[in-house]
């Protein structure tokens, strides 16, 4: 391995272990437990466990791997907070949801090579790039794995009482 | 900037992000908002500023740049749970060594060249980090950075209602 094999290595390892902990996480819970907030009057597990998952399909687009799996998750779990659609996946279908995002993006992840790791995303343009080539895949990485563990953090209150 | 500065870059960015973000909620926290809970009968927010000021203060050792600044942390937020210790240190305190610990981590971050980054962590030995060379200082940035992003989102829940 290279050095710049091993600061990629880092980047995948940090976001496997949020990533494992959250998929063993949401998907040891019963349908009546995805219904815990997790705290009085915030977020439902379920509405985690979907925010979670439509953030993490936006990757693919964001680098340029394709386009999101669900494209329907982002109105319901990004655009709008909990309890505002009438109709959301049911636990089955989170979790088929979130094991296809999990497998597919892992699968693009190493096809990259350190280079490609170190190109921009698709939210800032040449230009801007130019200027600001800390926006690339990588610093995305270890901001999307950041979020898994900052919403990771908030879903354990609600299960370990 | 070479590859490697650059993935030293992101890492130290996505860091800084957290830290900050960490650094003014707690900062701009009366003696009162402290005492909250992040969900009822869980750790108070004194007692997650304090954990995650400890945690840091660990690196010092851990990326061998010196003693801790305040190894009387350990005891009250990392050995033992919330609620253990009789007396803790006060919102006045704590902002003091939180900003003190921040301030004199990123000096030290600051003379790592990438091939110090790589090199191992304290908790490993010569002999282990051959076989297990992805133990190293790179990697427990990444994961003290997602772990103050673990107990920032639980801190949030507290203090937005």
């Amino acid at each position: 391995m290279t050095s710049a094999d091993r600061f990629v290595d880092a980047g995948l390892r940090t976001w496997r272990l949020y990533m494992d902990r959250a998929g063993k996480f949401f998907g040891s819970l019963s349908p009546p437990d995805l219904q815990l907030e997790v705290a009085p009057s915030r977020n439902r597990l379920i509405y985690i466990w979907g925010h979670l998952t439509a953030v993490n399909d936006a990757i693919f687009p964001l680098f340029a791997f394709g386009p999101k799996r669900f494209p329907e998750l982002e109105k319901i779990f990004i655009a709008q907070p909990d309890r505002s659609s009438a109709q959301i996946p049911d636990a089955a279908e989170l979790q088929k949801m979130w094991t296809e995002v999990d497998a597919a993006l892992c699968q693009e992840f190493q096809k990259l090579s350190p280079s490609d790791w170190l190109q921009r995303h698709q939210s800032v343009s040449e230009e801007e790039f130019v200027r600001e080539p800390h926006r690339n895949r990588y610093a995305s990485l270890l901001g999307r794995g950041a979020h898994v563990a900052y919403h990771l953090g908030q879903a354990m209150l609600a299960k370990q009482k």
